[in-house]
């Protein structure tokens, strides 16, 4: 299963270590197309140009079967990206940490996203196992 | 003219004066859709749920004849709004402030957005401007 996991890089990480977990989590269970994003970085992005990085997400977001994104912090890219994954018709967990701080109502009242709130990372790696097995290509 | 304005609400203002500065100034110009959002505010909110705030965002986008965002601040919603307004084919002006932090590739990658740097309001408003004529409804 192509995974193409979503998270704030230039935007606010909430918690750093965060994304790199879940990321190692994910990649037990299918191929994780972005897996460069959890150890960050513009820095291992620095040969690449900005036009380029667009293209090669969105290239994986048309190509990935399910889309992961860690929405506690706010991110152009990553809601860019839901609202892309949406039109590709890409079946979309957003996993928040349960922080008290409210995140936009375009994903929180968005009744096309799967979304799931977690206090421990524990918690989030079963919403990650329910929505896997619901989505495994036949 | 139907003028969608996007600007981050529970993300990151970069400046909390710049929204409100910005959309009296697009009210010269046409209708604000958004134009409730300069004040800010989840509180002008408090009596709608998210899923009628998405909905009518959604409603709004499709309705629009051009979007305007202000993308200095990282935020979920705008990020979406934007994808969702590329789907829609809505001419897209993005406006940032020059502070030196990079935006998201989402943004500066993107070829099918404008994509306009200022450094004070008075630039921000001749790149409203020249947006606005191009695409003046006939």
């Amino acid at each position: 299963m192509k995974i193409y996991f979503s998270c704030s890089i230039r935007g606010v990480r909430h918690d750093p270590e965060t994304p790199q977990l879940l990321i190692d989590y994910l990649k037990g269970h299918g191929e994780v197309l972005t897996e460069h994003i959890g150890s960050i970085s513009e820095e291992l992005e620095a040969g690449i140009s900005e036009v380029e990085i667009f293209k090669r997400d969105v290239a994986w977001l048309e190509e990935t079967d399910v889309v992961i994104a860690e929405v506690t912090g706010p991110s152009l890219g990553v809601g860019y990206e839901i609202g892309i994954a949406e039109t590709f018709e890409k079946p979309i967990l957003c996993l928040y940490e349960e922080t008290g701080k409210k995140i936009s109502a375009m994903i929180l009242g968005n009744e096309g996203l799967i979304l799931r709130g977690y206090r421990e990372l524990s918690e989030a790696y079963v919403y990650i196992d329910e929505f896997l097995n619901s989505y495994k290509p036949s």
